[in-house]
């Protein structure tokens, strides 16, 4: 075991990956949320100009990346890998997304976890000197994940109180090498989650499906790096939303850390609950990637964050498993952030 | 750029990861195949006593990895990640096959390439002592294929010839530190695919769709390694089967490298053309992954081949971007793999 490797599920960096820049693409209601003037890009049609739901978000995935690569001051071709993923059957929001970019390209599946999981891969390829830059990056899009996962959006059903509202948009994030970046935000280690499955059934319950898988990678990070919730400026989760962050406080409690005083979720921050009719807030791998790239990553540009830990959480089950009789496993990506 | 970065895409690692160990389980017809006799474990059910195709790829799956880690001597909690992927929506196969065995888990989707992709990431991972062990899988299931992409069995439509058969099975190996391995075959260099798109729009033409992204990965191999073609004993690719890989070694041979000496295919290789009635070859992720974790390492093993260029190929499609009038954009990854 060497000494990168901390605890029973985390690593320490031992040059911490620097985030040179972060892009934010989103869809209307995004616009029109609390977070809108941290978005880089808000478009004002759903479908970014293209003829479906799901071009639309391949729009927003390309759209993303090239304006984090460009804000990043690099050719696209100075990018030795792309990580990304979505919620789309085959990933082919991703997939279509990085076709025109003509770069390495691993394609991810977190659920909405995803862009967890492609900041830690992508943090590790640096770390290890495998590449100077990289892109992490996830996506979704509202009218592509309820008729996925959902209904129709034509039907016009009644969203149940508990339900969340799938973000649309891309969020992308370029990772460089500790030799290539200066005074920027850095992923100092990560904690990457197992699938956790504690029996929930209730496909309109996404956050009370995904937050023992949220408490059980929260408690591995500070058992493994041997800190308290207080040594963080901020935590994080990724879509809980509402009703899974009141859950998750609370398996916390029950474990003995008071995460009340820090904690929120990219699913409460991103919409305004009272005026925009969200239910349980927002969700998708979307949610927790522009929330990254946009709100969290200005914070910690501005060094108003000076420790942050990121935990998008993932739901990893299908509408065939669902069919089929099964819960919905959990899954959550730790990823600690700090001004060093 | 450091000198694990080789070229524009390639990596060398510094030290080669070890393949410990490699498990192939699969269904009643590859048990029927040429390759019988290297797999670990053969079904006579092709549900693998589950009630559902989907839960029987997931059990194939948990049974493909148990029986990687005992046959390396090890215990599953000395695994420190799983890196695995499937075809299905949302990659449930992996997500719940994986899910007992509580290990840190990453998701991957890269169709049929995947096997490539857990073993690239997998290999990056030990080289550069993030963990001692990893597992790298992939899986597919004939019947579960055939109802996500093309029509239910039931329906008995009939098969294009350029079409492919879907591999049930899942593959998967142990891959070890340097420090942890002797003796066995190792993880040299990989090259990582980008996605390649030349228009194909036939879903029953795989091989075509993906034999350009193919000769795109295996060209970038050999210029950033600077090797011919004759540097290997074998060139495997994944899953083009008999039309695909007739359509690489002519798309090689106009760039000028002659392939034709040594090079096969893991979908010409697992089925038996004339008696089994497959006729463009085996595919699926599956496909792939038990040629390798049973026929290629049991080769490697026995010193019958020094070095292997392993090429999965994968369609990055779905039903959706298919009915959507999409073209299938291919991708491949190549593992070079050396007893040195």
């Amino acid at each position: 075991m060497t000494t990168k490797q901390v605890g029973k599920q985390s690593i320490r960096f031992s040059k911490p990956p620097g985030i040179i820049s972060g892009a934010s693409v989103v869809g209307p209601k995004e616009g029109e949320g609390p977070l809108a003037k941290y978005f880089d890009k808000i478009s004002s049609d759903i479908l970014f100009g293209q003829k479906t739901w799901e071009k639309a978000e391949s729009e927003a995935v390309r759209l993303g990346i090239e304006l984090a690569v460009q804000k990043a001051g690099l050719e696209i071709d100075q990018i030795r890998y792309i990580l990304a993923g979505d919620l789309l059957n085959q990933g082919t929001g991703s997939s279509f997304g990085v076709r025109q970019l003509e770069r390495p390209f691993f394609g991810l599946y977190g659920a909405c976890s995803t862009m967890g999981e492609a900041m830690s891969l992508g943090a590790i390829i640096i770390d290890g000197g495998y590449a100077d830059y990289v892109v992490s990056a996830a996506s979704s899009h509202f009218c592509a994940a309820e008729k996925t996962f959902r209904f129709p959006l034509e039907l016009g059903t009644q969203r149940a109180p508990t339900a969340s509202w799938t973000v649309t948009g891309d969020g992308a994030v370029v990772l460089a090498s500790a030799e290539k970046s200066a005074n920027v935000p850095r992923i100092v280690g990560i904690t990457t989650g197992k699938i956790v499955d504690m029996g929930i059934t209730d496909v309109n319950n996404m956050g009370a499906a995904m937050a023992p898988a949220a408490a059980d990678t929260m408690l591995a990070h500070f058992l493994d790096f041997n800190v308290l919730p207080e040594h963080f400026d901020m935590i994080v989760t990724g879509d809980l939303g509402h009703v899974g962050s009141e859950l998750l406080q609370k398996l916390m409690q029950d474990k003995g850390y008071d995460i009340t005083k820090n904690h929120t979720d990219c699913g409460i921050e991103i919409f305004d609950k009272e005026n925009q009719n969200t239910l349980a807030g927002g969700s998708g791998c979307g949610c927790a990637a522009v929330t990254m790239a946009g709100y969290l990553l200005h914070r910690l540009n501005k060094k108003e964050l000076k420790r942050l830990l990121f935990i998008p959480t993932g739901a990893m089950h299908s509408v065939v498993s669902t069919q089929q009789g099964e819960s919905i496993p959990g899954m959550a990506h730790a990823v600690a952030i700090e001004n060093i």
